[in-house]
């Protein structure tokens, strides 16, 4: 060996090695002063002055700033809207602090663009001729965190895909996207996603009518042959991954089921979806009918869908389906028949059903009626029993008597969505035109709000326009008060004019005790994508692993990779070459690949790194691939040299100081040149620079 | 037409219409209060008591915290590394404000995911070939404004793409990526984007050395047949577009060109481009040969290449080019001949050239020298015309002697990168593995900092490992001073543990009159992507649209769109079905299109809305398309229908109260189908609903 370069090669590795080897802060750094006392600074009202702060800002300035090195209390887990990701963003602060990919490709984490060990690309081979064209992207809309015992665990993430009918797992040990399942008979969905207290199930449930298992009908049969779908998606925890020969789903009307909420303790077993087309208008403005938008609103009054799952379980189990596509369905029929499925009247077009934490109570939202209307599952129950119906609708399904379940309904404001709880016996509700949050006592509750049950207690205006809103633990059993987020579609001033694409205004708001009302605390633009829903989680529920758990990890099945490899090397099998490359700062091994042109290449690389914050990335110019390795990670890359040339492949995550010099020559040479490689690595007649 | 639902959609409207036509905030909403007179709130230092802040701490959160309705002072345009997209962030707040999609799909901002009018569609097509595979995706890292008289005008933006040799042009109008180019003779680069003081040029030089015009040699042939490259594309701002047979490139030395800077003022005409492998390194460590992070070290000087653009202008309009693939190539010997390139040692494989405000000095920083070395132009233009050299490269390029043209070094620390400006007479440099920023007074200069020239004055310590670091308008003529960004590559334990991948750190300081120090105010996780350069603008600078100038506008040629319509409507030539969609709250028109499977689908939709943030959405389950529209925009999605089906279409973007109901239905009949429609839009046989 050279022992020139050696020393050279030492006084490099010494110039990085303070990032070699370390577990967090590299040393020679100037480390950060000792915590100084708290207090104000002495300039503190002339700041405020200079700024105009009111006394409101700087409370809330003082609610929210992070500093350096401090944790978030919370992470909210968001949807990304027809960005198709998800992101997580740490409360109070409303700092982004990653995206997560789940259905759409994602170069930064090396996500959808070569890599074969990914959920996408599984996917995608998986479902060829399912949907008519191999997906790129997602409309996520509900996230759903893992539950025990209706409480946040802080282990899975489930996410759904509106516009194809999808669900995505995501393993919250590396916060990355493990499986993505297709619905085998339905193409869209909006309730979706959301578990049942143990998560048995995820549920997935169907927004526009179609006809089952992909068929054609033309839109006259839309009574006959269209349907809605509640499929029931079995969480088998052991595995991390949905399992479709488990699950089973049940067939509805034609309603443009909306929203879903999973019951627990008082309603566990049951599910609550409601619905919003029950007038099942089929639009043609074109046509001189009422468009959608008005034929869909007619009716006082749509359908609450009360599903009996457990009992749904027994059915199938039982045998009772239509396998489709391997898909149990229970029918619609069936569904009546065993007393599966009943209808709650609800008004009207209604967005929005929340089940409180005890569990006892279903929250509608009116949408189109200023009202949130309580149910009370007891009342249900009982309702069912009795047969205490008023009458069924024209699939027979029964209609429960809406006075007999009915236990409140609260005049709230215009436009009523979506209801979060605390810890205090309130409910908070979107308002969407009125762009408010309104907060309301509950009643019949663990909790017992002050002003007594069924009562609108306060009004927060929001700008502009809320959607979905998220308190800290919200939708659990437990809910932690103390925050809340009011996910704003209409950001209109908020923030400056940069071109007609604007972003959404998440807020976030503090829940004070009665008295003080609740306080408005920070705008955070979104312009990632459009947060629909979210989940907030204690922060320190979050386990997750700083670097794989050994050097030769494969992600997608979290267990030792087939392709690990701790050295590098090249090996040719006839026209397939295929490398084992390691990664470590600051150099790849090998640094030379030659091939000729037509060559199948098969490329593994394996992180070395057992640091913390080690990642390595790997591109090969012009042929589209973009890996993100993390420390102990490999990953592969397949793909066959079609194109002759020269192709310095590089690290594309800043790793050290000689991170530029982290990089590698592929040499695709073409079929007839002189000295075209016999062997892939052969480097014998090659001499060294310099 | 039927008047019961003329009244069911007039209320349902009325509902809505509180969003109709309205230019700003929506009517029927609580109004924000009247602002409180600025003051610090009663229990401030209680509540400081109870977070724990520290004087420092709580300077930071009044310095940084936004209040509703209040814009940040400056606008910060950050590239995204390998995730291939731009980011905006508002200074001092910290908060990201939005994406701009660049060179990689966005389904949010329906950017590559089925519309035609897109620079990226329309890049790929022209490229097939050109590149091994089509690309989606790109390494992006160096933006750069346009600047007029060596300011930023806030017209438009340019980013290149470091992993496919490509750039990528934003108009800062729409904040929407218009042009895409590639190299059509290089497959990288590094020094991308920067421009002329007048934007005549946009500068993207290579980083790894390959042979020019894509063709193969092997790698024993480094020396003689693989060159670096310097490519001059010419900027035509009436059309808004790169034009590349008014551009030329520079055939230079394969070196492995690092970074670029256009002089200005006392400089304008030159381009300083550093490189850090003249050793001409190849690697091989699989050999037995030196790595390359040790190989390309050895040399205590690498070259920084002054180039005369000016003269290379003559010289390419003389014809003393080679054309190769449409563009013009000086060669290195006709380079070195007609004295547009000369060389000026620079230590030690050195990452970083910056040019100082007036154009007189260019600092580069020394990565593995711990140093900072300034250059002044007046004493390289002298050097020049005395061929004052200190002996010639292997290619014959002269080497002007290092001790006539350098100025001063200032010793600042372990591994100096990247410099900015302020206009107080001090330039900032980033220390890498000091995880620092150093701070040093320049001399020659129109400020005079007080500490006399050339001096040390502090250093700030950041988390950690710092790359680039941008200051408000800091590489232009007229720097702010204000704020520096420092974006730090290493994160380590800033943030909470989500994984092993985790985000970057970018830093917020408050840039002080010396005596104060330099103050940290804000770290902010990215981990969205890795930005590695930003520029930051004066907010107002940006003069954006808040929507587009009339009703049918095609974004990527900023025109009326020849698709645009005010009416829904459809027609059938033979297989092709076309569509005309207008989309207004809340409703699309027509709201069903029926036609048979095979048929070919050519889909116009118009956003009707004026209102600002009214944009619509567009999907169709399964094919693959997302559409994001926004006021008068007209999109085209092209398809065949292949698989026969019920698609329900609907608007992807939150827009109303009734935003769940702006959908349709796509009807794909099986070609045997009874009742198959002869004419698409046929509906005389299909009798409305309900």
């Amino acid at each position: 060996m050279n022992t020139r370069w050696m020393v050279v090669g030492a006084v490099a590795l010494a110039a990085a090695g303070v990032l070699i080897g370390r577990g967090s802060k590299p040393s020679g750094t100037v480390t950060a002063p000792v915590a100084a006392p708290a207090g104000l600074p002495a300039d503190a009202a002339g700041m405020v002055q200079a700024r105009q702060l009111s006394p409101q800002d700087v409370t809330a300035a003082l609610a929210t700033y992070m500093p350096t090195g401090r944790y978030d209390d919370y992470l909210m887990f968001a949807s990304g809207g027809h960005s198709g990701q998800m992101y997580v963003i740490g409360l109070p602060s409303m700092r982004v602090l990653r995206v997560i990919a789940a259905f759409s490709p994602d170069s930064w984490q090396g996500y959808g663009v070569g890599v074969k060990e990914s959920a996408l690309a599984e996917a995608q081979a998986r479902d060829a001729g399912l949907r008519p064209r191999s997906l790129t992207w997602a409309d996520t809309h509900h996230p759903a965190l893992s539950e025990t015992q209706g409480d946040y665990d802080g282990q899975y993430l489930f996410i759904g895909d509106k516009a194809n009918g999808r669900l995505a797992v995501i393993d919250l040990r590396d916060f990355e996207t493990k499986q993505i399942v297709t619905n085998p008979i339905f193409n869209n969905n909006h309730g979706a996603a959301f578990v049942t207290p143990d998560t048995e199930y995820v549920i997935e449930s169907s927004q526009f009518a179609v006809p089952l298992d992909n068929r054609y009908a033309p839109i006259t049969e839309y009574q006959q042959a269209y349907r809605g779908l509640a499929t029931f998606w079995k969480f088998d925890r052991a595995a991390g991954r949905l399992a479709l020969d488990q699950s089973f789903a049940v067939e509805l009307p034609p309603y443009w089921q909306d929203l879903s909420d999973a019951g627990k303790l008082a309603s566990d077993g049951f599910v609550f979806i409601n619905s919003l087309n029950t007038e099942m208008a089929t639009g043609g403005i074109e046509e001189g009918n009422p468009p959608f938008e008005a034929g869909a609103s007619e009716r006082d009054m749509d359908y609450l869908h009360v599903i009996n799952w457990k009992k749904a379980e027994q059915v199938v189990a039982a045998g009772k389906v239509t396998t489709m596509k391997g898909l149990r369905v229970v029918s619609l029929p069936t569904a009546i028949d065993e007393g599966i499925l009943h209808f709650v009247p609800e008004p009207k077009s209604p967005h929005g059903v929340d089940v409180c934490p005890e569990g006892s109570h279903i929250v509608i939202g009116g949408k189109l009626d200023p009202h949130v209307t309580i149910f009370n599952i007891r009342l249900i129950q009982q309702a069912i029993a009795n047969q205490d119906y008023e009458g069924k609708d024209p699939y027979g399904v029964p209609i429960l008597r809406f006075d007999a379940v009915k236990e409140a309904q609260v005049e709230i404001g215009l436009g009523p969505l979506h209801t979060q709880f605390d810890n205090q016996g309130y409910a908070y509700t979107s308002l969407f035109l009125d762009s408010s949050v309104a907060r309301w006592s509950m009643g019949d509750c663990k909790y017992q709000a002050p002003e007594g049950p069924w009562k609108l207690v306060e009004k927060l205006p929001v700008s502009y326009n809320i959607g979905h809103l998220a308190a800290a633990e919200g939708d659990t059993v437990n809910p932690d008060g103390r925050y809340l987020v009011a996910l704003n579609k209409w950001s209109v001033d908020r923030f400056p004019s940069l071109g007609p694409l604007l972003p959404q205004n998440l807020q976030l708001v503090d829940i004070q005790p009665p008295g003080e009302g609740m306080r408005l605390l920070y705008d955070m633009p979104m312009g990632l994508g459009e947060p629909h829903y979210a989940q907030i989680i204690k922060a320190d529920k979050i386990k997750a692993w700083d670097v794989y758990p050994e050097v030769g990890w494969d992600p997608l099945t979290q267990a030792k990779s087939p392709h690990a490899s701790y050295e590098g090397k090249v090996e040719r099998a006839g026209n397939t070459v295929e490398i084992w490359m390691t990664a470590i700062r600051s150099h790849f091994e090998p640094e030379r690949v030659s091939l000729a042109k037509g060559d199948r290449v098969i490329w593994h690389i394996t992180n070395l790194e057992r640091t913390r914050d080690a990642t390595h990335g790997f591109t090969i110019p012009g042929y589209n691939v973009a890996a993100s390795i993390e420390p102990g990670e490999t990953v592969t890359v397949e793909f066959v040299a079609d194109q002759e040339g020269v192709y310095p492949y590089y690290c594309l995550e800043f790793c050290s100081a000689l991170h530029l010099e982290m990089a590698g020559y592929f040499l695709v040479a073409p079929p007839s040149a002189v000295g075209a490689p016999k062997l892939a690595a052969s480097a014998a007649d090659e001499t060294t620079s310099g």
